[in-house]
């Protein structure tokens, strides 16, 4: 084989300079989720595929990458299968095993295996990548990481304010004030309390599903989807309704910017308590969602904008609660999460209620990097390059490099005597900053000369000296 | 499905606090990694398939876990391999992803790929997860961690000398002088050297085999191996004086304990070269050698035993220089490596020297673990609790955690207003040290009862008062 070399489609290679950024924001993260209280687990790359598959509905099982057993799997395939060449049919057979999709599934396997080791309430931070079958596209991998935080075993809604803000410390941040975002928050409950009110519990995902794409296809899109479902034009109506106190919000919001958050939620809770009140979900919702606000607004916040979307639905998942997500202008969703309340119920524990928040990690990055927001990754890289001028200055450097490593400082010496210009470019290229001469003149005197390659300014500095410069 | 769910054998979960002792493992091999100028890098989980079979030879093949193809992969399957039911030769029409099997390959890859944007000599690390088909046993697992630092693009022996620093740098802070640990040296061209001056090169690596079980086996099993291997008696004899030379020089670091490494490696060096110093190989490996342990005595070690060892062989990798094995008693090799001279010649490009070493971070997980040598980790856990004695006394301790929070304390209030004992129950199994106690009096006066859980201990505080404290 000496074709070139590649990799699958919808993966990627992250170099140096990719991996500074990455933990940059990785550490950010987790800084913030130990300062509240979680814990950091980690989970096989590899589960059951029994495990993950029927969480998500039929089209998520297609995006599980599916592992083949090891030795001779046709053994133990599926005969009428195989005949039958059904690709769907046979997998279970021959492939037990299947690359997680992503974290939360394993984690709710990983609690119901684990409970009498753990104690609840449990907040878990988990920082791994997940890998689905989809179709791959700008800021869309086949392989990527997520940053999860999850408080498992407390129904207690000062979770989601813990949750929201770690939001609001984590971008405030990785974003220095320079980037508008919004954390939109709304509550299952309360679209369940619409649906219900108008008796149309039956169309409730179909419905969901048309509000969710109210962003890309706007009012008279979801109106039309509405009606293509065969509501009555009363239900149609009031669900319209919902969507409307959206746009008045957002109306509100501009014309009185003085308006704290919470009277902007209040006012348009207000006027969805009237229609909806009456079933239990709806007030329950609406109930959560003013203890949300008013702590939020006893606590305060940084820099985040908090916003009530009652058009907000986050697609078909496990949700049951509070859902959250949060934008920045042009850009799709760069962190969600919610409350479930049956997580782990899949696999035998029932009734223990979660909620939890997921950054996405690759969409941050690309945000980071198209506003220019990432610091300047110093220590990261090599501090000191010794010139290498031939076996006698070699050995006169030597313990010299190691002074400087034993005292903390990146260094190194160029592995062979190469031309003089190789060496530079070679400190150059690294973005090494000190660049140290040794010829028979500094080791007559003891005296470094010390080359700052920034400013191409020359000093002569003893090692001792050196290291004080660097440190 | 409500049977109690599981991972797959030989895979493992990592709670938090086996994720505290795995990061510490981690932190100190990427810091001295870091110190010696090395770079992260990080390549993804699923390589193609034709990028991983063929280095290792079939069995390595049977190792690599396929990931199977999406969709209706039957479609595009080998039809007559489907018809004969013959598994191996049906795989790779119906798998074109894999797991990789180890951090090497993908690392040549990585080079060939993006020769153009790297700066040779690279230095570059990388900690990531590999996975193996293996039968799972005690310490080998089908999913484990690799810790590989390796310098392209230079024959130079100072790389050899860095990373036997290295290996002793991070023993020295993991085993904080507690532990005796080896690190055999040898040069591939020494065992091609005996070989060659015998006339066997053609049984170069059945040889290689019968040498490497040396450990196991013994003199007199290793002897047993070449009989069987029909070689003439000669050929026989100067490679049994090979193994003891190994022998005698055990003796010999026992009864002269004063004798340096490099005296002691010269002695044997010298005895070898008068059988094999007129190969070439032979010639350039004691050469090699006897660099490396030079410049090893010259700099110093801070508590590695560094031995040349001419048994060691480190099985039929892709070595072709220097190899290197760490051990401590009773325990397999914890860390290995050497160099290799013609890595990316499988994707196209000649001649690029490499040389790496990788540390197995599971082994000394269990080292460190059986040893007791972890150090505590409190910064990694909750620092300071609130209890919640009801809505009023939390609302009035919301704000004070917050103060924690911002002062960068890790800290939680309970979610809820259960019972004392529940909440202090909490706090133990947590490991948390301070627990804040706040009814009318304290809300009253300001001052915070404030108990220390390892001690017992009770004491007024202000908020700012106990941020000192924890501080």
């Amino acid at each position: 084989m000496s074709n070139k070399p590649s990799i699958p489609k919808g993966t990627r290679d992250f170099s140096p300079i990719e991996m500074a950024r990455r933990n940059y924001i990785f550490d950010t993260i987790k800084d913030v989720y130990k300062k509240y209280g979680f814990q950091q687990i980690e989970t096989p790359a590899v589960e059951n595929l029994k495990t993950l598959i029927g969480t998500g509905g039929d089209e998520s099982d297609k995006l599980i990458f599916k592992v083949l057993n090891s030795g001779d799997y046709l053994a133990k395939a599926d005969k009428k299968a195989l005949q039958e060449k059904n690709s769907t049919g046979l997998t279970k057979s021959i492939a037990e095993k299947a690359l997680r999709y992503d974290l939360t599934v394993p984690f709710a396997r990983y609690v119901v295996q684990n409970q009498n080791d753990i104690t609840f309430p449990f907040r878990r931070f988990q920082i791994q990548p997940v890998w689905r079958a989809d179709r791959p596209q700008k800021g869309r991998y086949r392989e990527f990481y997520q940053c999860d935080a999850d408080i498992i075993g407390s129904d207690s809604l000062l979770n989601e304010v813990d949750l929201i803000k770690i939001i609001d410390e984590v971008f405030t941040e990785l974003f220095q004030g320079n980037l508008n975002y919004t954390v939109s928050i709304n509550n299952r409950k309360i679209l369940q309390g619409i649906i219900e009110s108008v008796g149309e519990s039956d169309n409730f995902n179909a419905i969901v599903v048309a509000i969710d794409k109210y962003d890309k296809i706007g009012l008279q899109g979801v109106y039309d989807e509405l009606y293509k479902l065969s509501l009555t034009k009363d239900s149609a109506k009031k669900i319209m309704e919902l969507m409307v106190s959206k746009v008045i919000y957002d109306d509100t919001r501009v014309k009185y910017p003085n308006k704290t958050d919470l009277e902007l939620a209040t006012s348009v809770l207000n006027v969805l308590s009237k229609d909806i009140a009456d079933t239990i979900n709806g007030k329950k919702g609406i109930e959560e969602l003013e203890f949300i606000f008013e702590k939020i607004e006893h606590l305060g916040v940084k820099t985040a904008n908090i916003i009530f979307d009652a058009t907000l639905a986050r697609g078909l998942g496990y949700y049951t609660g509070t859902i959250i997500e949060v934008k920045i202008d042009n850009f799709p969703s760069i962190t969600g999460g919610g409350r479930y309340d049956d997580l782990t119920g899949k696999f035998g524990l029932k009734d223990v209620s979660g909620v939890g928040i997921s950054f996405g990690a690759d969409r941050i990055y690309d945000v980071l990097l198209d506003h220019d927001l990432y610091p300047e990754f110093k220590g990261d890289s090599t501090q000191v390059l010794f010139i290498n001028f031939g076996e006698k200055e070699q050995d006169y450097c030597l313990p010299l490099l190691f002074q400087l490593r034993d005292a903390g400082i990146n260094s190194e010496i160029y592995p062979s005597s190469a031309k003089m210009k190789k060496q530079m470019t070679f400190a150059n290229n690294k973005g090494i900053k000190y660049v140290v001469l040794v010829g028979s003149d500094e080791m007559e005197s003891g005296k470094l000369t010390v080359k700052n390659m920034e400013n191409g300014e020359q000093e002569n500095l003893t090692i001792e000296e050196l290291i004080n410069k660097v440190k």
